[in-house]
């Protein structure tokens, strides 16, 4: 894995943080620099050491970086990626941690035209929780997690294996799929689960939640991530949301339409199928 | 608390196990003995302790217990009620262990119409996992669990009373309500969830698995549960099911019509008002 002599950072919080740890453990960059928008994350950044140094200002932040991670909530990548391309040094490689692909990886692509010698590919490190900010940031994050990396028919095949080695040295394990094919998978394997876990917090009666157990709190969980971040992830990924939950609503009324006519066994056998699918996942059964 | 002569288990397995556990641990009887349909699962079950005497005969089984405890699935509970009351020393008291109350209580007080001086409480102690089985017993599953006891018009209030009184000596946090209004509240923070999780797990392509992450592990645990367990519960509970599953709908249906029309600020709203209801739950903001 080649050594950077500086890796900036904009956005630092679970995941930029996590990155940061990251690169800085294993010695990956001469100098990590964070890029922030309020005074209080950098900061707070700082205290965790998540970066080596911290800048308010874009243009210092990405001088004569080699790489350039944008890890900031989906809706602002493209405007960052744009920004940092317009300060970036000739040769630079500018890659992004959004949970969709495919609106950042045309964005980016069609602002990056203008600039000669700046590349850019999407990538989605998969990984993090229900919380979000630097406090919560670990170095060890993003090992043994997916991470989907996109290859568009553009993108410039040197900077493309760069960037795979790059969180491939991070411990990530490293997928290569176009971005419209990268939002039909995760929508069935994230946005689905966290539109759907939002969806029981919304209608369970206020009440009834002095009964909830450990069932509930697991089904849930990701309803406590952050609201903005996920109206991201579903505006950016309409077709890919929508074709998961038109999936789910099948199922599920597959479920109730056995229930309606008391068919146990179609009942047992819906049930059987799902839990066969996920034990196989988990359990390796 | 009082302390039983002999109390009775019919259906060892994780709860029956745990509150055979709970009891030996707690003394609260002088003898605790289980009752068997396999003679593979007695085995196991002395192995693991659970019970003081594993017996193969509900007649012998329940013979002079002052309580019995039927912890086997909910579309066997009635049966067994019915057969451990024509076998029960007078004075005996049956509680059960089910996850829906209406149509196990009301089968079980029909059927003990004609036993004098037997005297069943349903009750619905609310802990267990995705796991089943004996070797997954504990004997603090109960402690701090919330338990549910029915009340109804026909109960014996000295009944009530010492079958509450026992759950709160293994521990639990314990409520009265009708079963009624049990299967209400508890189709919205139990019986949908797994309904959800089975319908993700089972709608997701088997292709996507290899990129899901934690977020989809937890929002999916409960479908590794027992199919015929679940299947048990949902066919006793399809009103409660049904009316958490359309509060449900509604809610997804809200945030998928944002989405359509690029309501940004109603996606935000609706998984805000989502997160801030779970959030209340468990960290208690």
């Amino acid at each position: 894995m080649r050594r950077f002599n500086k890796i900036t950072i904009i956005g630092v919080g679970l995941i930029g943080g996590s990155i940061g740890l990251a690169i800085k453990k294993r010695k990956l960059a001469g100098e990590v620099v964070g890029v922030f928008r309020h005074a209080s994350t950098l900061k707070r950044a700082m205290r965790y050491k998540a970066v080596d140094r911290g800048v308010m200002d874009i243009k210092e932040g990405v001088k004569d970086a080699g790489l350039i991670i944008v890890a900031s909530p989906v809706r602002s990548i493209p405007h960052l990626v744009k920004e940092a391309a317009r300060w970036a040094r000739q040769g630079a490689i500018i890659t992004d941690a959004g949970s969709t692909k495919a609106w950042i990886v045309s964005n980016a692509e069609k602002s990056l035209k203008r600039f000669k010698n700046i590349y850019f590919v999407g990538s989605h490190p998969m990984a993090g929780s229900d919380h979000t900010g630097v406090e919560f940031a670990r170095p060890d994050l993003l090992e043994n997690a997916p991470c989907i990396v996109t290859k568009t028919k553009g993108v410039n095949k040197r900077a493309l294996g760069i960037i795979a080695a790059f969180w491939r040295a991070l411990g990530s394990k490293v997928s290569l799929m176009n971005p419209a094919e990268h939002d039909r998978h995760i929508a069935f394997i994230s946005h689905l689960p966290h539109l759907v876990a939002y969806s029981i917090a919304g209608a369970v009666p206020e009440k009834d939640l002095a009964y909830a157990a450990e069932g509930f709190a697991d089904t849930t969980r990701v309803a406590s991530s952050d609201p903005s971040l996920w109206a991201d992830i579903f505006v950016t990924n309409k077709r890919g949301v929508a074709e998961s939950v038109r999936a789910f609503e099948r199922y599920y009324k597959r479920i109730m339409r056995h229930l309606a006519k008391d068919d146990y066994k179609g009942i047992v056998k819906a049930l059987a199928d799902a839990k066969r699918r996920r034990d196989k996942l988990f359990y390796g059964k």
